[in-house]
């Protein structure tokens, strides 16, 4: 039997909304907002649209109407009493009250600021602008309806069947994956695919996929809205964002020793706001070469590290040298794992580091968007879109990262960081998702 | 939002049951029992479930409880009033009012006789007895049903996932196929694959994915039922059944002249009640070696002949010849293939049969019940389970085939009736599905 009361709600959407949560985002950019709220609610940022595969003419395949209707929806989200109470009631990391009243109250009111959309050739230029805590939150949004507008517009057109069977080879893919994972002993895996996935509802698949086919090796999923329904952990570290808008502040006079100072200051703020498994270092926004010398001693008692540049093993080494060198044991410190990682990868990683560190996965594109080889001509291939903090105050930001094709910034800014975080020669990496 | 009303509907299901409709069985057992019902209603036949792959242990998978089940509540159907409407208003072949109004009154009455159910080791032995037109309509509904139980012994006990993925492997599986077959020029082809189905929603998805990727290709369904629902041809032409039944009439008092005419009378009532596409001749019951060399020379009117046992090629060239010694032009006559059909071998009947010869696939067990590679052990790869006529009034029943492995019957029958036929040597060939 139909039921008519929903089909005829159903009458009411103009659209089909992509995002439908504030929740439907990262678990650190809430994380982030709370640190950021505490201390700098009223540094001004600007963050923008950055699509590093410019092979993909993301303004001819997608209407900019329609692009205009998503984001705009996204400014009428507001988060839900069932959210907030999530938020508010749910044990993160093993501990209740993360989030601190003033923070949720904030939360609760907030309506994502206002959006700068202007078609540039075959490219969008799509900006936002106000306050950080506030701009911050459109980073995730932004990147999923753009990824899931460009995914709808390839798949238009195809066959109900066709459809279908695209979605059993996708599905087929993804468990052929997690049936080698599983054979991985003391494997430690999360979703870290929100930002690039190819829609919710496949990222939601996925998630539920490892659940069942993973059980206790899958740790939970960086999306909060999933989280949340599938009742599973959410998990998440910090990003880049943290040190680039406060190297941009501090450094804003010409102080090069405030601008090195910058990253730790980030580290220390985030200490004071979390603890246990939540102190996680991302050392690459600056190049990590020299970030472990320069680091404060107390660092050391951190959790672990996350790798997200660079070639991981060399990186994983010199995170395991550094602990050693303070007199750690690495079999108690925790590296964790998020760069371009797909099942060989991981497979490589977990058989050089199982028995040497704790080791953890923070799985993104390559699980929630691997449709290479589903549609002709590649068109549905994952590719490499990202949504940064440009400038904050005024002043630009610069992102080094230990893959100088993941550089970001002015070129002369980039080369003051260089030579203030005395980074010598770095070896290029391609960059896929 | 859920229907209420049909989820505490759904509560009444005892079972789920397989076979929801008389309709659902081949369009050929309904054509067959109006001519059975015309002039041998009151013959009294047995037929008899036959597993030759005794390597699947049906009674170890299947609960003799479930299948009591099953097969009681095929005994419970009637043709609903939309069925018998789409029976008798429906065109078939072209053609409107095939179906006879006291062949419809009949059939609305039907009810399908008792079963007799018998545990043999790790076999069951079933088998129906009463008068021939209504023991015959078992045959389709027992298969699919003994079918489908094997399925769901397999299937019990896997994840959600697991299984989505499982039919997402399957469905990536069919569209290979079909995307190979869309290749094939002028290719002519349709689903006759209802009795050793995976299951009924599988056939109907197989029939609508062909619907959806052949387009004009696709020629219709033998499954009555999914013909109806999705509204596309029903497809039938015509058993073996026919000559087994009439030849162990005729042959009763040890009449060999009338044991020869046998498989021609049934040709002759076939011809006296359909015209047209439907006068495809089975040519292979009693070795189609002779068959021809002994027709009557009316049988060259025919529309065509179906090869369903030996090697396809050395039965077309004969049919071919034929035709052609006749002084016929094989390009107006029509070849329909259904022997273990693959699209292998389809693509090289196309190649060597397509300028040649009208051609036609009747494509079976490998399209709906493909699983093989999907389950370990190959527990879900289609085995061969057939449902045969096995006596007449009293007579056995012989079936020589082409293939000496598909020979049925008491083997001094079988040595009576290849005397009677004069049938020489065969080669045998693997009978797999």
């Amino acid at each position: 039997m139909v039921d008519i009361a929903t089909r005829v709600h159903d009458h009411n959407w103009k659209i089909d909304p992509i995002v439908r949560s504030l929740l439907d985002t990262d678990f650190y950019k809430i994380l982030m907002a709370q640190t950021v709220f505490r201390r700098h609610r009223d540094v001004r940022v600007e963050f923008s649209l950055i699509n590093r595969s410019a092979e993909v003419p993301l303004a001819k395949l997608i209407d900019e109407g329609e692009l205009r209707e998503q984001l705009d929806h996204i400014r009428s989200l507001s988060l839900s009493r069932g959210e907030s109470t999530w938020l508010r009631g749910n044990t993160f990391y093993g501990k209740r009250w993360m989030f601190s009243p003033d923070f949720m109250g904030w939360f609760e009111n907030l309506r994502l600021p206002p959006y700068h959309l202007e078609r540039r050739g075959d490219q969008y230029e799509l900006t936002f602008e106000g306050a950080w805590p506030e701009v911050m939150m459109w980073e995730v949004p932004a990147l999923a309806v753009l990824m899931e507008l460009r995914g709808r517009a390839v798949l238009r057109g195809m066959g109900k069947f066709e459809l279908q069977v695209l979605y059993a080879r996708a599905m087929a893919k993804v468990w052929e994956k997690i049936e080698r994972l599983r054979r991985l002993d003391g494997l430690s895996i999360a979703d870290f695919g929100t930002r690039r996935r190819h829609s919710y509802l496949w990222q939601d698949w996925c998630v539920q996929a490892m659940m069942e086919g993973l059980g206790e090796r899958f740790t939970g999923t960086s999306n909060c809205l999933i989280a949340l329904r599938r009742e599973v952990e959410a998990i998440g570290t910090n990003a880049h964002e943290l040190p680039m808008v406060y190297a941009a502040l501090a450094g804003r006079d010409g102080d090069d020793r405030a601008l090195q100072a910058a990253p730790y200051q980030v580290l220390e703020d985030w200490s004071r706001d979390y603890d246990g498994n939540l102190l996680i270092v991302l050392p690459d926004t600056f190049s990590s070469t020299t970030f472990f010398d320069r680091a404060p001693p107390w660092l050391t008692d951190w959790t672990g590290v996350r790798i997200d540049s660079g070639d991981p093993f060399e990186q994983a080494e010199a995170v395991i040298a550094w602990w050693r060198g303070h007199g750690l044991d690495p079999k108690e410190k925790r590296i964790i794992f998020s760069d371009g990682l797909d099942v060989d990868l991981i497979e490589q990683l977990h058989a050089a580091y199982a028995d040497r560190v704790l080791l953890g996965f923070g799985w993104g594109t390559n699980l929630t968007n691997d449709f290479r080889g589903l549609a002709a001509d590649e068109r549905l291939a994952p590719f490499s879109l990202v949504c940064k903090a440009v400038s904050a105050d005024g002043q630009p930001t610069v992102k080094i990262s230990d893959n100088p094709l993941k550089a970001m910034g002015p070129p002369d800014e980039i080369e003051r960081y260089r030579r203030a975080f005395e980074i010598g020669a770095q070896t290029p990496r391609a960059v896929l998702v």
